[in-house]
Formats: structure tokens, sequence, C-alpha cells
């Protein structure tokens, strides 16, 4: 017997039904013998319809009051599911954030977990009751409700199975687990059977939209053995842990496609040193994060500097870099936000050279133009013309996937 | 300055206009120096659609759960009156019942509040911040969500300005305040301006629906000033107090008609003692009120006993009586359901014997045969036909209060 906490998001609660699926998926956990310890999303647009309700009011409202609203989602699918335990006949119980021990620091509308006083769940696993949990939300230390951001109950979830020393934290979402490629963009993207925190946290980070980039972090420091897979399946979905067992026969994990991303070039610099140190501090004080970085060899008494940030840093940072013309010294700026970052993601690649040009060959073969590249030890990034993009994606998934399933089965 | 805690209930909040219009009201009474704690229910139909929502899940779902579901109503309301307040440029805060430090017993649906523990409430107006405090729910000793039922924001709102010692509990409504009888019954009612926490309560309980009786019982026990007055109007309302200054020109401060109410009689009862103890031992035992009881005089060897109870438990009320046929002793049950209890009230009538006989004259010259009379300190109430109850209701009023009115303008 065994604790297992699971997480349940939003699209998994939206209705009755649902709620009653979610409380059969509980239920059979609880029934092969396991303690069971639910975290709950939001119903569908709840979350959406309370800030519309705010925004009619006062567009400008305090996140404080907005916390104390928005919390009132996860309440209501908590206890709605509970409901649905107890019409099967179990015994149940379910606890707000603050009920539940869940203490945050006071970064209303994005606050950190600090710490789980798990005292209550314990009392009430302890007289073999199934615990929802409301995810999404905590308490600070002058007892105000705060809310993790979006996305935050994969947090919560992955917090209470660390705290509850929990054997296994399932998320449950709307997809079967984690591919090789978006499965809507690459047919033949076959589903991993495992996958480690690093190489999740990548493929998180590059946009594959299936685990909170800052759970992830957390199951890793905290060694919380993570599986995603599907409410609406029921088949067995991807491992997240820190050493997977079965070597895959790829040393590449995924393919990542992120669309949110521009270019920006700074062109005529001084060719002397501090330059980049001026231009990165300011972005950074603005808090704008900056990926690949590309430095051209100087040619005469100039260089070049690009770099990417996020589609919607753009103007804010164009409008600092002008602001500080002076001070940096460059003659104009260029903008390209009509690109895409494909990048490759494997624990494998590091101990083999050849993953990074087998790429590069894909796309070369597709005639794909590769603009920057950015290498890290268990991912490769490229930028390419955004409408070589989905191309670019199917091309390196063939490459690395298909074409080693063809030699195996030689 | 003082401090005054206003309470406006869900036809008062009912949407982002009405939430503006109260955050008006408080804020007006707040720049006029006093310190305010506002007390809220949940918007219009909320807490019925919470209900359904339920019921479609779990038609008999725990009160602990339904709870947990239905506390979410006011904290919503409550989040978005701040967020109005603070749009017009106040400091507010929101709090919810265990925020707010509202300590209640385990009764989930039927809470009764035991303590309030202010502190939170008065650090936050010692920061001159006005206070949106949830009614209708508090916390128990095991730090779950309770609620106090239908009503309860009422209790809410006098439990906090007892425990705030709050120098005035204003109850908004949407009526004007406290009527000498129902305006839509009787046009030529008048508004009281003031009226004893007892001739309140005997209006209460009689069906004339604009405080909840226990909030005015605690009021009475803790002798808080209340004033009963419109969110929409702007008019000054009805004060309760426990004497009033003004001394009113009638000895009736009100006339109520309750409609919810059955009568039963038992007929061919033996003529013995201990029969009016079996019978209304066994109607407490199962939670059933009994209001007028008339015992006929005995005929023979037999009698009659005859008692009202509210309409919704004439059902249970004769099944229960025909199961113990045989330890009572009864020929046979008759049931009227077709009646209405007519009552006036005021604390003058007990200096005052002729009362009771201008309510009789005023029904009898209206040719209204009167069932069972029944008489307190302060109140007599009769039983009619339902098809004479509002004309019962117009010839008295117009027997106390017009005939006056034109004495005193002579």
């Amino acid at each position: 017997m065994g604790l297992i906490v699971q997480k349940f998001g939003g699209s998994s609660v939206a209705d009755a039904d649902r709620i009653r699926n979610v409380a059969r998926i509980i239920t059979e956990t609880y029934r092969r013998g396991h303690n069971v310890v639910a975290v709950l999303s939001a119903q569908g647009d709840t979350t959406d319809d309370l800030i519309s309700k705010a925004k009619e009011i006062n567009p400008h409202a305090s996140k404080r009051e907005m916390d104390m609203l928005l919390s009132t989602g996860e309440q209501i699918s908590c206890s709605l599911c509970a409901m649905a335990i107890e019409a099967m006949g179990y015994s149940v119980v379910s606890l707000t954030g603050w009920q539940a021990g869940v203490q945050s620091n006071s970064s209303y509308g994005n606050a950190r977990i600090k710490r789980v006083v798990t005292e209550r769940i314990l009392t009430e696993l302890d007289k073999r009751s199934i615990v929802i949990v409301t995810g999404f939300q905590g308490i600070n230390k002058y007892g105000d409700i705060t809310t993790l951001g979006r996305g935050g109950s994969d947090t919560s979830a992955v917090a209470l199975a660390a705290s509850l020393h929990a054997d296994l934290c399932q998320i449950y979402t709307d997809v079967d687990g984690v591919y090789t490629a978006d499965p809507r963009l690459v047919p033949e993207a076959h589903k991993l059977e495992e996958i480690t925190f690093d190489e999740m946290l990548e493929l998180a980070t590059l946009g594959a939209q299936v685990l909170h980039n800052r759970s992830v972090e957390m199951a890793k420091r905290y060694n919380v053995n993570l599986e995603v897979l599907s409410s609406f399946s029921g088949n067995p979905g991807t491992k997240v842990k820190e050493v997977v067992k079965i070597m895959e026969k790829s040393h590449v994990s995924g393919i990542a496609k992120d669309k949110n991303v521009a270019r920006l070039a700074l062109v005529g610099l001084a060719d002397e040193p501090g330059i980049a140190f001026r231009i990165f501090s300011l972005l950074a004080k603005e808090k704008i994060n900056v990926d690949i970085i590309l430095q051209s060899i100087g040619r005469g008494d100039t260089k070049d500097i690009s770099f990417t940030v996020a589609k919607s840093d753009t103007g804010e940072a164009t409008r600092l870099l002008e602001e500080n013309r002076d001070y940096i010294g460059f003659d104009h700026i260029d903008v390209n936000d009509n690109i895409a970052k494909i990048s490759i993601v494997g624990a494998g690649m590091i101990n083999n050279p050849g993953v990074a040009a087998t790429m590069f060959e894909a796309l070369f073969n597709a005639g794909i133009n590769i603009h920057m590249i950015s290498t890290s030890e268990i991912k490769v990034s490229v930028l390419v013309d955004l409408e070589d993009a989905d191309r670019a994606v199917q091309v390196v998934h063939k490459k690395f996937f298909d074409e080693i399933e063809m030699q195996s089965a030689i």
C-alpha cells in the first residue's frame, strides 16, 4: 500500500460527468489499497469567467482581492468531486489550500509554496479518507489567500507529494503523455515511456505544454516520481524521473517547436569590451529574458550582436534599447519576429557529438535555412523561418525516430 | 467617529452596478468619519445555482461538503465589492468567515456562532481600512467551513456588531424598513420609525420577512442597535432597539399575515389527564413545532384538541399521529390547511386590554369568522379562512391606524 497524489486539470473536471469520471479514477486507485490525495483545478472556464467578472468592476483590482476571488474556483470543483465520491460510498473530505496547510509567500497572483504543514491531511489519511485538495492556492503569513499563478495546480500536487513523501505523483491531463513531437503536427510521433526531469524541463520550457515548469523543477529537487497521463483514455502515461531505466534507442527524447520568439539584432556596435554587458544588464533590469545570443566576429571596427526574446517582449526591448542608443552605441536595430525555434532534447546527447550534425543535415536536406544555433548539454535549438517551422519538426522527427525504427526493423 | 456594521443582502449585490451602489453606500459612511465593517450575502441566485450543481452530482451530499461549496458565494461577492471600493480609491480588505474569526459550532448547514475573534478585523480597522466580511459562514473547531443557514448573514452582521461593540448595525434590504403591514396588501401601511426587539421578534416569527429571527434575538441579547433600511432608496429606515423613545400613538406596531399554517384537530379523545402530554411530546420528538393550541371543554367522556403546525409539517404530523392512534386514543383527525394566521403586535398591548377586543370587532364588522385565538404579552393572533386573510389584514390595519390618524387630525 502506498500513497499516490493525483492531479486533475480544469478540462478533467469541466462538468458533472467528468467529475464523476475523476471520482472513478480516484476511487479505483483507493480500492487497489492506496491512500489517495487528489489535487483539482477549477472547472473548465471558471477562472476566466471570474476574471471577467472582476474586470467589469475594476480593471486594476489588487492582486490580493483577485486571489480571494479566483481561489473559489477550486473550492467549488473540490467540494463537487467530494460529493461525487460520497455518492459512490467512500469516506472523503475536501480541503482548501489553507486547510491543507499549503503555506506560500505573499506574491499574490504568482505565489511560491514555502512549505506544506501536513497534519490535517495525515489525520484524514489515518482515518482512511480520500483527501481532495484545491490546487493553485495557498495561504501566506498574514492569513490571506494566495494563488500560484497559471498552471500552479501541478506545483501544488508536486509540493504535496514531496511533503507527504508520496510514492507517485500522477498528473492527469487531456493528453496521453509526453510525445517525441506534437502529435497534431507529426502523426508518427510516439509516446515516451520514460523521460528524465532535465529533458522534461527543456521540453516544458520549449513549448511542449504538458507540465508546468515549476512543478518539474520541484519534482527534480525533491525527487518526486511523476507520471503524466490522460484522465480520458485510461492508457499508461509517461513517467518522469531522475534516471530512466530503459535506454531509449534514440539519443533524442523529443522535438519541440516554440513560435513565441523574436530575434533582435543590434547592428554597428563598437568592437570593444563591455558592450554585451551594457545590453544584457539593461534587459535584465527590466526582467526581459534573453535566450539565444550570437555575436558576430568583428569586421574592421564594428560588430553585431543578435539575440532572441519572447515575442511579447519585443516592443519593450526595442524601446529600451533605442532609449539607450548613445549609452550602448549602435547603428540600428533589426527585428525579426517571423521566426520559430526548433529544439531537440535528449539526455543521451552529451555523449553523442553526432546528434547536432544529424539535425542540421535533416534541415539542409529539406532546404530549411538556419538563422541561429544554440546548444546545451541535453538540447540543440535552431532558429528557422516561421513558415518552415512545422516542416522542420517533421523532417527532424523523421530523421531521429523513423529511420532508427526502420533500422531496428531490419 | 463610530463603528458601523452594514449588512447587504443578495439582491443588493446581484450585479456589477448594484455592487458599485453598495460600495458607494459604504464609502459615504466611511467619508463621514466612521469605521465600517460590511457583511455581504452571495450575489442574487448564486447559492441556488450552487445547490443545483451539487444536486446534479449527489442529491444526498454531506452537509460538510455543501458548506464547503456554498461558502464560495459570499467570497465572490465580497472580493468583487472590495474591488469596487478599491476603484473608488479607498483602502479596503475582504475577509472570509474564518479570516474574520467567526467561530461556530459544527452543525453544518445550520451552524450557530459561538464567538468572534476580532483581532484581524481590529488590525484592519486600525489601519483605517474598510473591512468586507462574508456573511452566512464561519469556521468550527476542526477548521472546517460552516454555514449559518438561510438568512444567516443577518446573524453574522449582528454577531460582528456585538463583538466589535459597534455603535449601529444597519441591515440593508430591498424594503424601506418595517411597516405596520405588508404595503403590497395595505397601501395605507406606514413605515415605523422605531420598534422594540420583542415586537420585531414577533413580527419576524409571524411572517414579516424583513429580518432573520436569530439575528433579532442576538441583537436583543447583546443590545445591538439595529436599523433596517433600503440599499436602493436612500431613505431613513426603521430602528430596532430595546426601548423606543417615541411613544407611538397606537399600542399596535404592526400587523402580520402567515399563510404557512395548517390546523389539525384530534377528535374524540378520552377526557382524562396525560393526553395532551402524549400528543405534544410525540410531535416535539420529531421536531415539529406547534403554535396555537386549543382544547375543548369535555363533553361527556370525550374532548377535542386542535393545534396549528407549519403547512410543510402537516403530512409528517398526521402520519405520526395516525401511527400512534392506539397510544393516544382518538376517533379521527381533522386537517384544515385552508387557513391563515393574522397577528397584531405591539409592546403597548400588555397595558391595554381593549386591543384584542378592537381586533375582534374589526373582524366581526367585516363578517370574518375567527377559528382560533392565541395571545401573548405583546401579540394577538387569530386563525381565519385563507380567502379572508388579505381582507382581515386590511380591516384590522384600518381599525388601528387609519382611525387613530383621523382622530389625531381632528
